[in-house]
Formats: structure tokens, C-alpha cells, sequence
């Protein structure tokens, strides 16, 4: 594996121009036709103006409701995931209503008049809000991603050919999520220095609750968020309040906040002990692996996707818990060599990162795959060191990199290597 | 009108906690009753996952559509602005279908795969390109405000008191957008050295043609978008693809562009002589005001809402055409004394970027107003300031700060001051 080369990020800027050249765009012939094409045909108002802005009828996006792993078509009832199209999604904020969706109990409609917030056990001076307590305390917003743990298992065990990248990594979607920091609520109702965990639970019929530790990072990032890409949350994603833990797993990120306990040792709540444990090859089961590691996938061109000879931009996401992404190297040779691709900027702390190249296919089969370097220096592994490594027994924290193959006719498939 | 106070910038944290503690909450007799409250009632499964996760029947948040000034309550038929629930949004980024929108003869529904592109005029090689080509190019996703330049021009002329922030301030909005740099195509293209201006025209019914100075700043920051906040633009926002001019007047922004023409003059199309040209105070009108100034609106409390006496979170928006926001203050007395309001980050250049204080409100009535500094040290000016200066015959870029009156009863108006 040879190491990637930082001062060539991409093709030469005059190379990338003249092959972009030569395969997109169409020539005019003459300025005199160009001006005859400058004329416009005959044109009718269009739709009035109205409180929303709604898609187009030409746009066919939507989630694909999933049940576990390894069952792709599935009854609706028994649907637990509603995948993110990443595959057609640009950028690095994911729309509201597209953001992947893991329930338990299905999504309760909450009347924000009468839900609460419990926050007791280990304090001073328990206390209860409302949503309109929540509103008028100080606020944070923060772009984050947020990602269910078990995202991408399935290539962890068995490779279907014929996956998108909606169905491999759909499970992670980025929003800016506004609320009250969990320090300010902390320091209302005054916890008691024995408390070291936090028990969070949510208003759902399945009550999920889980035992969080109280750690500086998590003290100073976590926060209660009312608000999702400037508007109030949507059921799905937790209206009117869920639990934000920026770069930690989904299942965290409690929806439907309704409880908050402080106490001096975790509960052991059986969404931490029967589910949400890692089983480790030695056939034990390692709990509160709770952070998500560094990760990428190339979203275009990505599985069922066609490309032709010549000019070609890869494009994908990449992300971590542990903070910035600080590099990612794209191999258009099968992990044989690497080249830096460009970052969209600002790269913000565990948010999905854009990262681009261009690239000039010559039409022979190949396999292209990313992988993603954190400011921290965790390196997304290869598939076959991250299974060395943790076996074949664990569900969860899938980050190995995800490769493509590309044959003779220029279909994406996806492969395991 | 006294200086801020950079290094007391909210009210101590002591006594902001005490505050909020007085006023925010309810308390928890005993931790026996906390432990009653923590019981959680019967609960039914919820809403199956879906496509698309859709806002709470809770939830109502709309825009309004609005005719020309004065008139805000109109027939469907002359809306020509459709203006964002600032009062009710959060963070900085709006949701796609609350975007402002300003029609001049409706939103047509083009079809991608017909729509095209044409570049032409002082160039080497004219080009014709479709959706699929700009898609293969290389991107940039950017944050940034979109204004239009009509945004507040009621309050230059006479005030409502019963008008809300989504009235006086509605057509300004800020979407993470995507697409190809300027910059990309010109080099295509090759447009000659004699290039000096950019005609851009949509392909709506009214035509709405600019003409765009080629200024290094603008052919650095530029681009011609196909995306909006991740997903593909929405046909009320110039679905297939539009132009983003950061900084700039909206209606630079094209819609549903359909043609970019290169010469050495601009055209004098009518949307730059009949339209958008800025009559002054001696009569005669100044063409090409293009950039929109440092600006600032507390969002809540605004118009029409009501506050209580103690704690309270007082919370808006800044945004400049210069570049990033450098500082808002806010006075809570009518403009004789202010303070330093902290920011939300990133604050990010030439997009929204939310400020927020907290405040003690004695009960007694007064105003509060809020200005903005950007990072080039242009201050928002007070009303009789601006007006002084550009009389009041203008009807664009109107900047002045907004003050919002709050009577005994807490009550919240519009007022000029």
C-alpha cells in the first residue's frame, strides 16, 4: 500500500480541464447560433407563491424503510430503519425529513403542551420543564451527524452485490441540532459530585433508556435539542426534545426526552445489557462501547450507478466521533495506491465531511474505495484487519472501508476487499 | 449611547443560574415524588417509518405571502413575496421549504432532463450544458444568506406596530447550497481578457436578466447551484439549477438559469434600470447597489409576542454582505446603553449567524434593538442615521436596526426609533 501523495491532491488543474472538456458539455457551433439558442421559447406564469416550497415533481428521493440485518424488502410493520439516500444527497446537511430513522416502538406524536422534562436522582433540587422552559434557557446549535450503531452491517458479514450506498451506510445523516447545553441543566438542579452517570429515557412505548458516563467532553457537548435544521424537531426524530451526544452512538441521542436520573453507577437497562453490546470474538461481550470511529464511503459513483471512459468526479462523506476529519485518500486501483481528495470547508468537529476527486477512467475494470483520517490520527481500517481485529461475532461499530467495483461496462457493484 | 462591555458580556453566571432557577421549572417536592413521576403512563406503539419524516401536527410554521409594501394582506394572485417565520426558526440554517421566495411571475416546474444552459458571448468556445454535466463537475457546498434587497423597506417608510419579525424581516434566509464555482466554467469556456460582465437570465416567464460585474471577489466565490441544504433545489428556488452570489442582491441570485452571456458593458436589461435601481434623495437613481449591508433583527421577543418580568433569553440573527459578523450588541433601553451578545459557531462569512443575551426585564416598559459590526467594521446604523443619509425616496438595502417596544404588560410591537 503505498503512502498517499499530499502534494498532488488531484489531476493537474489544466489536465482535469481538458478532460472535463472533452466529455462535458456540448459545443455551439458559431456565436450566431449560440445567440439563436439565447432566444427563449414562449413561457407561462408559473405556480403561485405559498407557505411552503414544496419538491419537484421530477425528484423521486426518499428514505427505504428496512427491517435487520440481511432483510432488505420487508413488511412495513416490521420495518426498525428508515435509510438516508445518500446516493443522491449533496453537500453535508442532510434534509429533515430524510434523516435516517431507527425506531424501536415506532415514532409517537407527543402533545409539546404536555410533555415534560424529569430531571432527578442524585441532585440538589429535582426538576421538571416544560418545552417553553427549555425555549427561554441559554442555547447551542451545533452541526453534528448522528449514527446508528449498527450502520453497515451487513457488509461486515456477507456481500449483496446489488446494494446502494443507501442501503450500506444509510444509517448516518448530519443536521444542525439547536437545544439547551446539559452543563446549564446540570448546574440548575445543582448533581451531587457522587454523580458519575446519567440515566436518559425516552417518551417511546419500547422506553428506551440508556446509562451515559459523565464525562468532561460529554459535559461539555452534550445538549437537549428542541430544534432540527432551524425548526422544531419532527416525531421521528424525537418532537419536542431528544438527548444530542455529538460523535457518540445514535441510541444515545435518547428521542422523546422524558427523563433525566443522575446516580453514582450505570443501570444496566436492557438496551445495554440484551442489546447495544458488542460480542467480542473470545465470546465475550464488551458494553458502553460508546463512541463511533472514523468512517467514510464514496456516495457517487456508488453501487447500481453507471459510469463512462474518461472524466469522472468520486464524491462521498466522511465522519467521526472523535472530532475533525483531517485527510481523505480515495484508491481508484483497488487500495493499490491513494491520492488526498479535497475537503469541503468549514470541516466542523463530528459532522459529515464532502471530500472530492477527480478522475480519468480508461475503462478497464478496477475497484475504487476512500478512507478517512481524524484530527485525532484514527485511520479507518481495511476490511480484512478490521474483521483480524474484532472477529465475526459483533453487530455494531462497522467502520471498515467500503470498496466499489467498477467492471468493463462501467456498473458499480459492491465488493468486500 | 454608551460603549459595550466586551468583557461582561451577559450577566454573570451566578446570577443568570439564580435567575433562570426562579423563573424556569417547577420543583420536585421529594425525591419519593420524583421517583412517582419517573413511572411512565401506558403507552401505544407509534407511527410506522416512512419515506419521509413529516412535522408534528403540533407544528404549524408556514411563510406568508405577501404583495408589494404596505399591502400585506392580498388576493393569492398578486403575492410576489413569500416570507420566512423568522420568530419561529432556531440556529442559523432554514429549512428548504421556508426559504423566502420573491416571484415575479410565479415558480415554473422545469423538467431536468430538458433543462439547459447556455454560455456565450466574449468567450473562446460557447457551451450548452445539462443538469447530469454540471452534477460531474467539481462542487462547492457553502452556507450562505440569500436577501432580498426589498427586505424591511416598510419600516423606512412608516411603521405598523402590529407587524411580526417574518413581516419586517422575512425575506432573508440562509440554506447550505451546492454546486459548480464560476470560476470552473469561465475557465471552460475561456472567456476573452475584454470580459469585464456576466449577463444572467432565468428561465421564468418575466425573464429576470442581471447584469453581474466580473469583480475577483465574485468570480472567487460564485457558483451555479444544483443543490440546496443536501437535497436538489426546490422548484420555488430555481429547480434545476440557479446562481448563488454570496453577499449579494437576491435577485442576483438567478433562478431557473437558463443562459450566461460575457461582454465588456453591462446590458441595462430592465430589471437594472425600471427595477432595482435606488432613487436618492436628489432625485436621481444609483444603478448597481449590489451588495447587501451588515444587518441584525432580535427574533424573540419580536412583534406580537408577549414576555414575562425576570429571566429572559433575548435571541436573533446578523448577517453581512462584507463578510463574517464580528459583533452584536444589544440595548434593552431604547438604544442609550449596550451590551456584547454572544455568538453561535462557526460564525461563517456571508450567512446567518445567531446571537443571544440574557436579561433581567424589571417589568417596566422600554425597547430593545440590536445592532451588528461586521469583520470590515461596517456598523448596522439607527434609523434616523440611515435615513439621514440616504433620504426617503430609496426603496432597497434598507439596514437600519429594528427596535421592538415592550409595554407594562410585556407586550411586544413594532416601533421606529
Amino acid at each position: 500500500m503505498s503512502e498517499s501523495e499530499p502534494e498532488s491532491p488531484t489531476l493537474s488543474r489544466r489536465r482535469m480541464l481538458n478532460l472535463a472538456s472533452a466529455s462535458i458539455g456540448t459545443l455551439v457551433a458559431s456565436p450566431a447560433l449560440a445567440d439563436t439558442l439565447a432566444d427563449v421559447p414562449p413561457r407561462e406564469p408559473g405556480a403561485d407563491l405559498s407557505a411552503h416550497s414544496e419538491r419537484s415533481k421530477f425528484v423521486q428521493i426518499g428514505r427505504i424503510p428496512e427491517a435487520g440485518p440481511g432483510k432488505r424488502k420487508v413488511d412495513p410493520d416490521e420495518a426498525i430503519n428508515s435509510k438516508t439516500p445518500l446516493q443522491k444527497l449533496v453537500g453535508s446537511i442532510t434534509p429533515s425529513d430524510l434523516h435516517y430513522e431507527r425506531s424501536h416502538s415506532g415514532a409517537p406524536e407527543l402533545d409539546p403542551d404536555k410533555h415534560r422534562l424529569l430531571i432527578h436522582g442524585l441532585v440538589q433540587k429535582p426538576l421538571v420543564f416544560s418545552v417553553d422552559d427549555l425555549k427561554a434557557m441559554p442555547s447551542v446549535s451545533r452541526v453534528v451527524f448522528i449514527e446508528c450503531t449498527g450502520n453497515g452491517w451487513e457488509n461486515w458479514k456477507k456481500a449483496d452485490p446489488n446494494l446502494t450506498v443507501q442501503n450500506t451506510h444509510g444509517l448516518v445523516s448530519t443536521n444542525e441540532w439547536t437545544g439547551v447545553p446539559l452543563k446549564f441543566l446540570v448546574d440548575l438542579v445543582g448533581i451531587d459530585r457522587g454523580s458519575r452517570w446519567m440515566l436518559a429515557e425516552g417518551g417511546d412505548a419500547a422506553g428506551v433508556a440508556r446509562s451515559i458516563p459523565l464525562t468532561d467532553e460529554i459535559l461539555d457537548e452534550a445538549f437537549v435539542a428542541y430544534g432540527q435544521n432551524g425548526e422544531p424537531l419532527r416525531p421521528a426524530h424525537g418532537f419536542p426534545m431528544r438527548l444530542v451526544m455529538p460523535g457518540f452512538e445514535g441510541n444515545l441521542n435518547i428521542k422523546w426526552l422524558r427523563r433525566m436520573k443522575f446516580g453514582d453507577q450505570p443501570w444496566m437497562t436492557r438496551w445495554e445489557t440484551a442489546r447495544y453490546t458488542q460480542l467480542l470474538a473470545n465470546g465475550k461481550a464488551r458494553q458502553f462501547q460508546l463512541r463511533m470511529e472514523t468512517n467514510s464511503v464514496i456516495t457517487s459513483p456508488s453501487g447500481m450507478m453507471e459510469i463512462r471512459p474518461g472524466y469522472n468526479r468520486i464524491t462521498g462523506i466522511a465522519w467521526s466521533g472523535h472530532g475533525k476529519i483531517a485527510r481523505v485518500e480515495v484508491s481508484t486501483d483497488g487500495a493499490r495506491s491513494w491520492k488526498q481528495a479535497q475537503l469541503s470547508h468549514p470541516v466542523l468537529p463530528k459532522a459529515q465531511t464532502r471530500f472530492q476527486i477527480d478522475w480519468d477512467w480508461d475503462g478497464k475494470p478496477t475497484k475504487i474505495v476512500s478512507r478517512s483520517t481524524d484530527e485525532k490520527g484514527n485511520v479507518q481500517p481495511d476490511r480484512g484487519s478490521f474483521i483480524a481485529e474484532m472477529g465475526r461475532n459483533a453487530l455494531f461499530h462497522y467502520n471498515a472501508q467500503q470498496t466499489w467495483s467498477i467492471d468493463e461496462a462501467g456498473r458499480i457493484r459492491n465488493a468486500l476487499a
